[in-house]
Order: C-alpha cells, then structure tokens, then sequence
C-alpha cells in the first residue's frame, strides 16, 4: 500500500521545519487555541500554527503559502469579534504575537517603530516614563497588529483618531513574500498612492505587516474624569451631540445605558452609581483647560437633564472607571448566567445618533430581547451586546437577526456596520449594500492584484 | 485624395459634442490655457478640453476615452506645481471648475457635500454664517477636487491635519466611466479597504473625482496670531520643534527665512517687521485657552532668543498676515526682476528639520544660486523657491540640480520629496528611492487594475 498523497499544507509544514523547526506545530491544543477568537463564529482547527520571529520567517512562510496555495491566517492576541481569526479554509495561522519587541522610540519625533506583535498595554508601559502615550483604545488586550489590520478605534478617537490617523510607516509582507514598506518617518506625505491606508484595515487579506510605525502623544499635564448619570437615553445621547459639536475637545465620551449600567455596576462593582443612562466622560489638556472643558459639559448636561458631575480625579478612580468601561461587554454577557453575546458595531452620523440608538433599544423590546448598550458617542459608534442562550438551538440565529435589524436601521440611517470591529466574517452580507456592487468589485480586483491565488486570510470581508 | 484618417481623439470628440455640445472645444486660446499648471514644465496642448457639469457627462466622456484610448487629464483650477495638469500626451483637458455647486451643508454633523470645482475660499465664504470653516488651507486659489488629488495640506495642518484627514466621502467615476461611491456619512469606519484615501493623493492617475463629502470644524470662539524674530535660523526652527512636542495646539506655525522675510516685507508691505528669520503663529480655541498657548508659545521663543511678539489680533490685521504667508512664492519670485521660480517641497521628522533647513540654506549658498524658504514648520515641511533667469538657456537646468541636492538631503534624513505638493512629472524620479522597488511595483499594479489602459493623467506620478 502506498502512503497517502501529502497534501500542500504538509509540503508547507516540512519546508517551513527548515527555518522554524518546533515554532511551526500541529499540536492538538495550539490548533485548538488558534481555532477562534473571542466571537461566537464556529471554530475551525488550523492545520498548523507557525510562531514566526521575524519578518524573513514570514516572507519564507508566505513564499512557501504562495506556491503551494495554502491559507494563511494571521493572528495577534485572537481577539477579534468578527471572526478574523478563524481559519475558515484552514491551512497555516501565522501567529505573530512573539514579534513583540519595541524598536525604537524618538521622543524627539513622537513616534516609535514597534513589531506587530507589541500589545497595546505593554506600548505604554514602557512610554511613560519618557511622558508619552498611545492614545487608541479599544479596551481589549489586542495587539497593535491586529488593531492595525481592523482599522480599530475606541474611547479616545474621538480626540486623537482611530489607529487610521496614528501609523506613520509600515513594513509589510506580501501574499508572495516580498517584503515593501509604506508610508514613512514624516507626519505628512503626498508622494504616491496610501498603501499605508490600504492596507490599514485590510483585515489581513492583502498581506501581513511586520513593523509599524506609531505617533504618539505627550501625556497630558492634567487628566479628569466625570460620570454624569441622565433620566433618559435621548437625553444623554443629545449632551453627547451638543459637546461634539460645540468643538470641546473631550478625550473620552462613552454612553452606558441603563441596562448595561445594571451590568457593570454589578460585574465591576462600581458602587454609587444609578442604573440609569450614564456617560463617562475624560478631559486632557492644562489644568486649565481640563477646568474649561469640564464646565462647558457640566453646563451643556445640565440642559439635558444631566446630575452633577461624580467626578474620579485620582489614577485610581479612573482606572477603576475606564476598567469598568472596557469590561462593559463582559459585564453585559454576565447579566444572564449561562447566556453567550454578539455585539453589534453601528457607526451613523452623529445627527442620526438619537434616532439609531432609541430605535435600536425598541427593535430589541420588540424582539423580547436582552440587550445592553455601550458606545463611543461622540463618533456616532454604538455596541448592542445582545445575549442568547447557547442551549437554545436557534438562540444564535435569534441574535444574529436581531443584528442585522439594527444595522438595517444603522444603513438606513446613513451609517455602516462596522465602526471598528471590522468585517471578517459576521460583517460580510453588509459591504455590498454599503458599498454598492461596483465599489466592492474594485476591493476585490485589489484583492486579487495582490494576492492572486487568494491565500491570505480567505473567506473574511469578502463572501466568496 | 482621400481625407486624412481620423485620430481616436477625433471619434472621442465627435461622439462626446452629441452630450457636451460646445463644451468640448479645441478653441486654441483654450487648449493654451490649459497646457499648464504654475509650475516651469514645458506646456503641452490638450486636443480639446471638456467643461463637464454633471457626474453622468464625466462618465460618459471617460467611457469614450477608455473605449478609444484616449489620455484625460483632469483639471481643477490649474495651480499645480508639479506639471500636474499639463496633458503631456494631449488627449483630452476635463476641466471640472464649472462643477462647483455645494450640494449640502449639515451643520449638526459639521460635513458638506461638494462638487470637485468648489474652490476653497469659496466654501468657506459659503460656511462662515453657519459658524463653521474648512480648514485645509493650502494658500493657492485651488479647488477641493485638486487638493483631494494631491494630497494637499498647508497652514493649519498641524492642528486640523491635511485634506487626508477630512475627508468623509468621495463619488468617483473610474477610467472606464464607472460611477463608485467610496467611504460614507461616518466620522470613522472598518468596513473594507480604504478606498477612499487610495484616491486622496492619486493625482487623477485612478480616476476622477465628482462628488467629496468633508469634514467641517467649528470656527474658534477666539482667534489670535502673532509675528515673532529671531536672531538666526536655527533658533527659530528650535523654538517650531520644542512647540510641537509640548503639545501645544498651535493652529498655524509658519517659518520665514531672512531671504523671504525680505522678499515678503517689498512684495506684502509688512512694515515694521525686520529681515529675520520669523515665525507666524496663529492661535484657536476659546479666549482662555488662545491666551494660556500664546503664553506658552512666548516662553519657548523667548528662551530661543526670539523678540516679543508682534500681535494681530484684529481680523484685518491677521488677513494681511496671512496673505502675505500666502503669496510668499509670488513675493520670492519678485526678488529678481524678469527670473521665476521653482519649489522644493521637502518635509522631514521634526527632529530633523533644524538639519534640513541649515543644511539646504549651506547647499544653496554653495551653489551661489537666490533662494527664499518658507515652510509648514511645524509638520516639518518647507518650500525653497529656487529663482532661475529664464533667459539663461542653463537657468532653469540648474534650479533643477540644486532643487535635486536639496531633496537628496532630505531623504538622508529620513524624509520624503513631497509633503504636499505631489509627485506629478516634477519629483517621478525620486519617487523609488523614497519606495522601493517593490513598493513602487505595488502601486503601478493597483494603477493597472483601475486603469488598464493608463489612459488617467499617463506620465504622471510614474515615470513610464
């Protein structure tokens, strides 16, 4: 009897043992781990994961990937919502959280050259002491990586834009393994097509980047936080629109309602608080200005119906709060034991805001449904936590229906689907409406100008 | 005798007179005026230009051209400096100036809706009531759809960032005449590639576009601006750097050598102020937050040896500021009687730019050649206005070599040939040093994907 045939894939692992030796396995448990992220999309096994040090390792990977057509996912801390990280088609996951190192800083030029791996936390621990930050957020442990290739966002882009304003520079591996850099060391260019911005966003399907360059920020001179609780949602949402466009530079604006409120304040033990729509809000500057733009928005929640500010001034507090912010999807799946979430990621025009988010709430109460909400207000961008029981055979379906009402709602409005989770897999029925048939025909004739054969993270963003 | 055969331009013009009427023409002084920008490119005669008004007219044109393979060279108000605009292929001009209607204002989402011939100024004639301005401000009389293709920025840059940053939304009409709409309503997005900023800074080589939603700002509750001398070049540059990374939101921080300053106090009548190397400032916010940064600003020029400042505060006074800044390439090129002018368009890290600037200065003087710089100091971007006597058969060959020894510096330190002027024909050869090959080979792919038949704006941005 003969051996079986070996499959590309195997052809792949044996070459790639050359370079990587036991950083390339198909241990059971890795495969496993490297199955899914943190969203509810069914789990896929790669056939191996390769833990990649350096951009020549990936550029041999990806050259071996290319020639025997091969799927490469890539995966940062796997904590992606849209199911980014599942290799749907299998093949090789290209896990590129040991390229972690910090390259280089110049506090001269506010920027710093990291490795994808780096994760967000680690970046301003090891800034602060020379008084710099990195101001995008998005609350989880993820890498800069994976927020690079999601175009994400979070609670401070509403002052200091999304990772789409804050990368200078990127080093990046093609589908065939050449490797090419974009962009450069200058806060401005206008030299040649934005590949940066190209491939920012790309969700790994044009190529993987190995080195980023970041700006970065000073950390300001003072830092406040408020919590400022409302009677009703239209009414904190219209504060939310009124500051924005008052043109108060606020660093953060977070609306919690009342039924997330009745999640955190348990989850995160935020005692004091009421179970009622509430923002959290954060001001940077001079101590001055921090005192100005706290008493223009203590003034402009007063007209809405707002309470006094409870104010968290101490490190401590605010962590305290803003921990509690980021935990709200936790906190928010946690109100049912037993129960899973999806999450929603609607972004409208701030006009639009009110409208998305009451009719949101009503869709749900219509559907029966327990929902939370928590958004970045001042963006215009809300999640929906919406929980089902995984016990229940179609309670995942339920969800995902009611999802796709509010974004229908979301479109309706003028708005997207995704604000800054991305596409990946839960997100795809929506582009072409989005875009149009003639918009997404060009994404896909990129797509396939630089990765012809297709191998780089298939299945995400696009639906064949 | 048979009749000479008709070119492919003949049948585009023929078939484009059924929709475009007169506006198609190959009237002589036309094609004259639209054989160049305000660069020193040898012109070029278009075989006939379009004034097109409509969305459908461009798509229609443009599926001509593509049919009969015709080049197109967009236009908006022809006040490139980099041969942009100059049809070095003739072909067909689209003049898009008489597309200049405002669509849409909404002031509650600070965004308009624009045709790509509004010109600047006018926009913000049209905003002022509504309390709110455009704030990418290159100087020029140019229109939004020519910033939108190179990628333009100017004076407020370093508080509002480039015309990159404040775009929401483009209608583009593709080489072959098909209508896309890329990005949306929303203040952020992941909801697929970027197609949106692969437009921004393509300089009509991808398509042309007809419709561009912008971000709008809030006109500052005070405005404020300043002039301030110092002894030497290097202390002014000093006092832009030490600025930037103490983070004060500067809205306008702009360098004039002592040649320019010279220039500028003939050209602009800026009596009183002395032939200095000089820097003017502008300051936005609320009037306690302009007074805490002019304070600021004044205590780092101050330990810089800079003199007290030389306040405009009136509306008047700052215009004529502002004006002079302005004409600053007009006031250089008046230095000599009877020579004109090339610009360098350098920009470099900031902590680069004292070596840059000192370093460009030295090589000019070397080169006993007339130069004046002027720079958007505070994102590290400078301009020299290199003054040649057209009558020297040589003049403007050597212009060139010294613009090339300047833009070789630049890239030493870590910089690029453009930071908003574009690539155009001027600064093609540059562009794969600063890339790569393999970048630039990605980029000429993406071209070849959108324009197959390299019929957009041939010759531009890549050299063959």
């Amino acid at each position: 009897m003969n051996a079986p045939a070996l499959r590309p894939v195997d052809h792949v692992i044996a070459a790639a043992r050359a370079f990587l030796g036991e950083r390339i396995t198909t241990n059971n448990a890795i495969r496993e781990q490297h199955s899914h992220g943190e969203d509810s999309s069914t789990p896929v096994q790669p056939d191996a994961v390769a833990f990649v040090h350096t951009t020549e390792e990936v550029s041999k990977l990806l050259a071996l990937c290319h020639r025997y057509e091969v799927p490469v996912t890539p995966w940062g801390a796997g904590t992606s919502l849209e199911g980014h990280v599942t290799p749907v088609r299998a093949g090789i996951t290209l896990d590129l959280s040991k390229m972690d190192r910090i390259l280089e800083v110049r506090p001269d030029d506010m920027d710093c050259l990291i490795e994808p791996g780096v994760e967000r936390r680690a970046l301003n621990d090891h800034l602060r002491d020379q008084g710099l930050f990195f101001p995008v957020d998005p609350g989880s442990h993820c890498t800069i990586g994976g927020m690079c290739a999601t175009r994400a966002s979070g609670t401070n882009a509403v002052r200091y834009g999304t990772i789409r304003e804050n990368v200078l520079e990127l080093e990046v591996v093609l589908a065939d393994g050449r490797v090419i850099r974009t962009g450069g060391q200058t806060r401005k260019a206008a030299n040649g097509y934005d590949l940066t911005r190209l491939f920012i966003g790309s969700e790994g399907t044009l190529g993987v980047m190995t080195k980023i360059r970041l700006r970065l920020h000073g950390i300001p001179e003072a830092t406040s936080a408020a919590v400022c609780a409302f009677p009703d949602l239209a009414s904190a949402v219209e504060t939310v629109r009124t500051v924005i466009q008052s043109g108060i530079p606020v660093a953060r604006i977070e609306l919690l309602d009342a039924d997330q409120m009745r999640a955190s304040i348990r989850y995160s033990k935020l005692t004091g608080m009421a179970e009622a729509p509430t923002l959290f809000i954060e001001f940077h500057g001079s101590a001055a200005a921090v005192q100005e733009q706290a008493e223009a928005v203590q003034a402009i929640a007063a007209d809405n119906g707002g309470a006094d500010f409870a104010w968290a001034t101490e490190t401590e507090a605010r962590n305290k709060l803003w921990t509690a912010r980021h935990d709200a999807y936790w906190a928010g799946v946690s109100l049912i034991p037993g129960y899973r979430g999806i999450t929603t990621d609607v972004c409208v025009p701030i006009s639009k805001l009110v409208e998305a988010i009451v009719g949101a709430k009503a869709i749900t109460e219509a559907a029966g449904q327990t929902t939370c909400i928590v958004g970045h207000a001042g963006d215009g961008n809300f999640h929906q936590v919406i929980l089902y029981d995984p016990n229940d055979p179609h309670g995942l379906e339920k969800a995902w229906e009611l999802d796709r009402k509010i974004v229908a709602l979301g479109l309706s409005l003028g708005g997207t689907c995704s604000g800054e989770h991305g596409v990946g897999l839960g997100k795809r029925e929506f582009l072409e409406q989005e875009h149009g048939v003639e918009a997404l025909a060009v994404m896909r004739s990129i797509k396939q100008t630089l990765d012809p054969k297709g191998i780089m993270n298939p299945g995400k963003m696009f639906r064949n």
